[in-house]
């Protein structure tokens, strides 16, 4: 963890240079292209290359339970992590789906996942206790297992960049993970539970206010140091936010884009921005999920998502929506004529 | 065109309500696809298909000058409309790169370019005038040259249709065509032009006063009659928008999805739905612009775009841009495991 996270470096400046330079030079007013042209600049600056590759793409789904689901804050039993994590090996969730559209591959991590798996050629085995303990009498878990949690996550991305991926998307399945995450948002911001805390997958008006006050408590029990990331992870954080905290740590050491998801992603990112401030500038913000946790932690992250549609799955949905607009931004870029080559008259001013 | 008009019918609740259906059933929390779950309703509405087949997808771009430039509301000179044609012929634009890399055609339709154009395969000679009138000091056009810019509209989104087109992108080029899409803007929604003109292609400041000046004192001298779309098309409007009309028209009546860019576009669009309120049910808005006149248009509509990446091109390129989630969302609808084939609980509650 350590040797990566000093491995993160600046934005390589020429290479953004570069791309803005030529951005000036196409066939369009100068900045009509919006957040597509800011968006090359930003793949530019990450990759060093004006035209980086952008598959293989890989999808990285971290999953692990939560004790404190026994609180009744979740629509869903928590059986329903290992049922979804088969569904994903199927092929049968909406993030198999988009993957298979957009020419992306799908990795799982059981990094604790209540009950067992098959072994599986796209399931990585790494589970380091069957779930988190219940935060809201104790801490989520040891600083020593919040650590391996993060490292779980290096690895797992290490291995994928090291096979040729060239984009990684964040993504998460753990029922209960948006409590926790609403606890790292209120934590993180110094906002009250009331503020950061939605829905998740479903959950009734009762629930809701349960899952607030759950929140609530938990974070004025532990009172977890919001300068200290690996306190936040272990007292109200979750075994795979831990992970999705190390996947952006070694993309971003690893120079190689990261686009994060909604709430839960987003969590995982802005530990990792604790842990390095240097990693955000590799992070790319897929979408704007309806969690209110969400918002907050993309305003605490100063970062503005590509995709606004409503979507509140997780899995790395939000994230993988975005990727046409990658492969955009990089197309026009690089295939666009200049004015000088087309022969088009520029502004009159 | 009033055949085509009289064409124009709801959209197959049936079918609409087979989508609905089917998505409840889908592993994931009801509605936790968000708008990608209304789009698929939608798509299936207008197509009557739960898989709506979406290639072949073909964009079509209205081109035409306006007099109005002689007013110095442009950053550019008249000449880049032809330019920018001959540009889209040669494959050099931002929507020719994003049509290739989305598996899309372009199609430009000179409708009232200034200048003569070259025999292209791909583009449609339809010229009607060489641009409209100086709206400032007369009508853009008579009453007659307008319906024959939306008859342009109609003719060739049919033919494309009857050529295979699955989807219909409408995009445009014109210089100065901003300014007549504020004209529409203030029209329709009965705002001061100051609140619908924006910057289009980047005038400056005092671009920018002059085409607000005019833009309010061209509607002030004509008033158009905001419920007579001829009316308003053919004093303050434009050839290629007209035309835009025409093909929003088209699609509806042939039960074709028409995804819609910006300002332009959407004033088209608009008027389309004053000749047939109708046919807004077959229109996709793609991507919100940072024209203020469509925020008014869209509102005008009440339509939400898909994305918003702060484009300000015109050309079609937001509208393709919003494909990929087109693409999306029929395949979460139709490759997506149910609850009971994937063996995944339900929600507790």
């Amino acid at each position: 963890m350590r040797t990566t996270i000093a491995h993160i470096g600046g934005l390589d400046a020429r290479a953004s240079e570069a791309a803005q330079q030529r951005q000036q030079s196409l066939t369009k007013p100068a900045g009509a292209l919006g957040r597509l042209e800011e968006l090359s600049i930003q793949l530019a600056g990450i990759t060093g290359e004006l035209r980086p590759r952008l598959r293989p793409c890989q999808v990285i789904i971290c999953a692990g339970d939560h004790g404190v689901v026994a609180e009744g804050v979740s629509a869903y039993p928590a059986e329903v992590t290992a049922q979804m994590v088969l569904n994903f090996l199927a092929g049968g969730a909406a993030i198999n789906v988009l993957a298979r559209l957009f020419g992306a591959e799908v990795l799982i991590v059981d990094v604790g996942v209540k009950s067992d798996l098959p072994d599986h050629a796209r399931l990585v085995k790494a589970k380091l206790r069957p779930g988190t303990r219940n935060f809201l009498h104790e801490p989520a878990m040891t600083r020593a297992e919040a650590v391996a949690a993060v490292e779980v996550g290096i690895g797992v991305a290490q291995q994928a960049i090291e096979e040729g991926a060239r984009v990684l998307v964040t993504g998460d399945m753990g029922i209960g993970n948006t409590t926790a995450s609403a606890a790292i948002a209120a934590t993180l911001s110094g906002l009250p539970a009331v503020e950061v805390t939605g829905l998740g997958a479903g959950v009734g008006r009762d629930g809701w206010r349960r899952k607030v006050e759950v929140v609530q408590r938990a974070v004025d029990l532990h009172m977890p140091d919001q300068h200290d990331a690996l306190d936040v992870l272990s007292k109200v954080g979750g075994l795979e936010i831990g992970a999705i905290t190390g996947v952006v740590l070694a993309a971003a050491a690893a120079r190689v884009p990261v686009i994060i998801d909604g709430v839960i992603s987003t969590a995982g990112a802005a530990l990792a921005t604790e842990f390095a401030p240097a990693a955000r500038a590799f992070i790319i913000p897929g979408h704007q999920s309806l969690e209110p946790g969400h918002r907050v932690l993309l305003e605490y992250l100063d970062l503005r998502p590509l995709v606004s549609l409503d979507l509140r799955l997780g899995e790395g949905t939000g994230a993988l929506l975005a990727l046409p607009m990658l492969d955009a931004a990089v197309a026009t870029l690089n295939e666009m004529a200049t004015f000088d080559d087309a022969g088009v008259s520029g502004p009159v001013e």
